[in-house]
């Protein structure tokens, strides 16, 4: 069997765990990255990769292959994605695609027009946790769903240097939340109303952004979700669903350290839950990968693509109107 | 030791309740009880109660008492409340005193004026559980608390008779929970945004109410609580918190009817929480009472007075509002 | 309906409860009750029980009553089962009967001359977890059960004079393991196997008892069960069981003293087992006696009778020949 | 910095989980690997693996390497073991060395003399559930442990060809569990009673094996172990273990599929445990991989070596001697 020929853009933090994921797979080849920074490079050189470039632009031509992960900083996703479109290569790249609804669409008409696939690393979806219960709901195990809970916190608050770019909280973080509230239901959202505040760090605030957020949002049925958001968990990583319907409720909690109970006469005692999301959902990043492969090879549509990630920046577009105008606001009122 | 005399108006089910934990109570005597209908005088018979009448003017009239507790129709609690205290007897009322602030206001002021105790029945307050979130939350265990969440939901949906005096979803159930996300972490609240929707029974809707509803508080610090309610839940009676601060989160779970884990080749199976209310807050029935007499003994002022009823309904009031409105409402906003 | 009149000798601790709680019963009316010490008759006075004795011989003939409930001390249980029987009463007794087999068996032919109702007081039966697990095995939710495991600590060593009179941990403490070793799967005991140690405190060993033990049961079928024992545990009482079958495993749990999870950057905390067996049991207990008045009220056999008390002291004799002896000891060895 | 240069002997389900993490390894390049069976040498191939050999004797010879690792039959593994000690090779060995007391005696003889280390793959030390049970109970978190409890499952029984070779379930099931009881508490066995039962597959029996089986060990300072095993789970693999000590009590569960709950008027439902062993301690061989590498590079002594398997093994004759001859027998009545 031939195996599916690659090359990967940004050996950052993902970038590396897309690559040693990509290098672990039986029918692909890796055969050429590219990042800007020496040292990047030089991490790629012990896996023996045969074309190591600096250049987006360079590494188009070094080699044909079939598909590219782009894993470069946000604001190049946008051109990245064009390129390889232009150059007739699939394309799984990291979310956002870009801050700007109207670049996004014309990104998104380059891409269709190109006829490749573009997937979005929305990699919570291939978490067994949430995949698990988005299943149950599909097969209605709860019935018809009345309400979604997702509780998203991370651990710690990025620097203030990434806030500034990054959109905000909802485009940076709850971004994934307003994607798994589509994902875990299959609904699409129709209005947002959204309360912030700024009770980690003031400098957050002083940047423009909130630190602490929760989100109502209701569906297209009128049924509800609710989100909500912190920037740091003393107690770290914490990452859990309910979805409650006619016929019942399913819960997924987060993945702990270990199981252990140690009962003393002080009380009980337990492991925290993984403390970052690289170990949370290092096995999610695996299988989503393995899904764009599977899709490339099979030549079936991939299971999040780019109209998923407008859907979600056009949510969390109206949950920054709705805190800014402090009124629920639809969707259909954001437009380019 | 003298005993504390107490009589009670009302033998319906939470009647019932009340009478059999004060004649189990070592520093009470029960001498006199009231009920209109013969069947629940019937009852009362049987546990040889000196006093049996069939209107409140009589038991205040057949024998001298220190207490009484008011478990009849909510729209007699006012006008009982009123003779109780000018009758100079304190007062054990089941919530809510009534659905009309302004009445609230003025049943208030004769208590006022009358010198005696009023406490209201917000049970949940001395349920073991959210009684030990509370005081973790007060000795800072989780440091400054960001977010409370609030799921309440009930097994079934009441008669529509029932919703059609009650006042609705929000004044007769999540009056619990407004009551609760005071409580809990010790702060009032200054806005509120009520999304609500008729999931469960359209006859609900044509009795002009909602059976679903997501309701988002804003404290006077800018911190926020969530409420999710369901008038009925596939499986029973669900009753959790969770309140998120700056140190960590707490959280408290239901009660099941056992702790039964079966494993088979099918999975692992549980049993469910306490499927009613009356199984899930018996303890706290009984608790809330001896708190009460625990206050008429030792002259101290009771754990849940009028104006905690006057609050919760001002933030029922404003979630009612808020829904209509389709706004957030400020509290200020409610007025008499 | 006539009531079920019944008297109660002894008025200690375990007294106490039972006397509360058929004060409680509807149908159940307490004539009389006997405590040779004034104190503890001072406690029954508030209750305005007619008849409060200081003898058992005075108990009998102080008024009429179809049932005696017999807490007193161990050594007093085997005459007053006699007495009461030739007084044609029927009896409720905590157990054991008598440290003696050659004495049990006396008094089960005087109950069993006299056409009276036995039951002994093995109260774990009655227990949800208990019971719950029970019924599953009974109902083939395990199919057939080839293993048991029964965990039981106390949250303290007894005083050394209680050891010196109790028969020691299998005739004081494991005997309540032995009966759940039948009841849980209703399966006789052939052999046992046990070993033990003297861990926590010298002065036991002293006494001539050991403090931990480890008992290996075996069932008429081959299948086994093992217990696990110990005088102290520092988190409390420890009261676990698991069956395990062809089909699958079901376990029962500690009952806690809340639910709550407390999430911080040092770990999660959660609060222990209810601490202490009358707490974990009290509703326990209250079902034991109802079990016993409906018994008497329908005329049917009690649910544990005199010869449940027999063969948990015959598993206990042969556990303590076993420890002696140092090899497994076949229950048939155990006679009077 | 150098690499440690390895062969691999034996490419079955065990060699290719050794193999694909070897190969994952930073600083380890696998140079050699041998299996009599052309379709496992196929499998090598796309490792693109230098030498790909067919005999143990040819491996030793086509290239120099510091360690091998031999997962080959267990009938082998004693001469290849003192093949690789007399090449000067340092060994990592699947379990068992050898049934044969006598020829484990004389193996770790040839190690000794050939000053190489030798690590025995007892797996489950390096599981996160375990590893954190043995740290707890090393720091003292429990006190002096009193009582260690086992629970050991599987899934299925292996096919009796299999059972009539392996040595029966206690040398080929329990050996895990015996080394498990000695590591967790850091100390050592005197004395083992063990019964079993055929309960599962009459077949066992008719091969001379047990399919359930209750061990009770002894430790030196008279603390005791429990064992209880199972060839057959209806719900899969069930691996628990329990420390109790004088100060507390330490717990370590199954690692299940996910975690989530559903609940619905039924019940509660979750999901079953990790199936098979190859799922649950998939960590675990990486882990001990790990740290055979890590102790080669730094030249420290390995983690588990030869005389642990020797003790294990000791413990297992004796639970055979034990189940015939009906008694407790000491590990000292054991010699070659």
């Amino acid at each position: 069997m031939t195996k599916v020929k690659f090359a990967l853009a940004g050996l950052g933090r993902i970038g590396k765990i897309h690559l040693e994921n990509l290098l672990q797979m039986e029918h692909v080849e890796v055969v050429a990255v590219m990042d800007p920074m020496e040292e990047c490079r030089e991490y790629a050189r012990k896996w023996n990769i045969p074309h190591i470039t600096g250049t987006f632009k360079e590494l188009l031509t070094v080699d044909t292959f079939d598909a590219v992960v782009i894993c470069s900083p946000t604001d190049t996703h946008a051109n990245y994605v064009e390129m390889a479109a232009k150059a007739g290569v699939h394309v799984f790249c990291e979310k956002p695609l870009d801050l700007s609804m109207k670049r996004v669409v014309e990104v998104l008409k380059v891409v269709e027009g190109a006829n490749i696939e573009l997937m979005l690393g929305f990699n919570r979806r291939f978490d067994k946790e949430f995949k698990k219960v988005h299943e149950l709901v599909k097969e209605g195990a709860v019935g018809l769903p009345h309400l979604v809970k997702i509780t998203s916190r991370d651990p710690g608050a990025p620097p203030i240097s990434y806030i500034e770019k990054s959109g905000g909280l909802f485009l940076d973080m709850t971004i994934h939340d307003f994607d798994m509230a589509r994902y875990v239901v299959g609904k699409e959202i129709v209005e947002v109303y959204a309360k912030g505040a700024v009770l980690i760090d003031p400098s957050i605030g002083e940047a423009g952004d909130i630190d602490t957020a929760v989100v109502t949002l209701t569906y297209t049925d009128g049924t509800m979700a609710i989100i909500d958001n912190s920037r740091e968990a003393a107690y770290g990583y914490d990452q859990r669903i309910e979805v409650f319907g006619s016929k019942g409720m399913v819960q997924a909690n987060n993945n702990f350290m270990d199981s252990h109970r140690l009962y003393t006469d002080k009380g009980i005692q337990a492991s925290l839950p993984l403390h970052f999301f690289l170990e949370r959902y290092a096995m999610a990043y695996k299988t989503e990968m393995l899904e764009f492969v599977s899709s490339l090879k099979n030549g079936t549509v991939v299971p999040v693509d780019g109209k998923d990630g407008l859907l979600s920046l056009k949510i969390g577009l109206a949950a920054i109107k709705s805190l800014q105008e402090k009124r629920p606001v639809q969707i259909e009122e954001i437009s380019i």
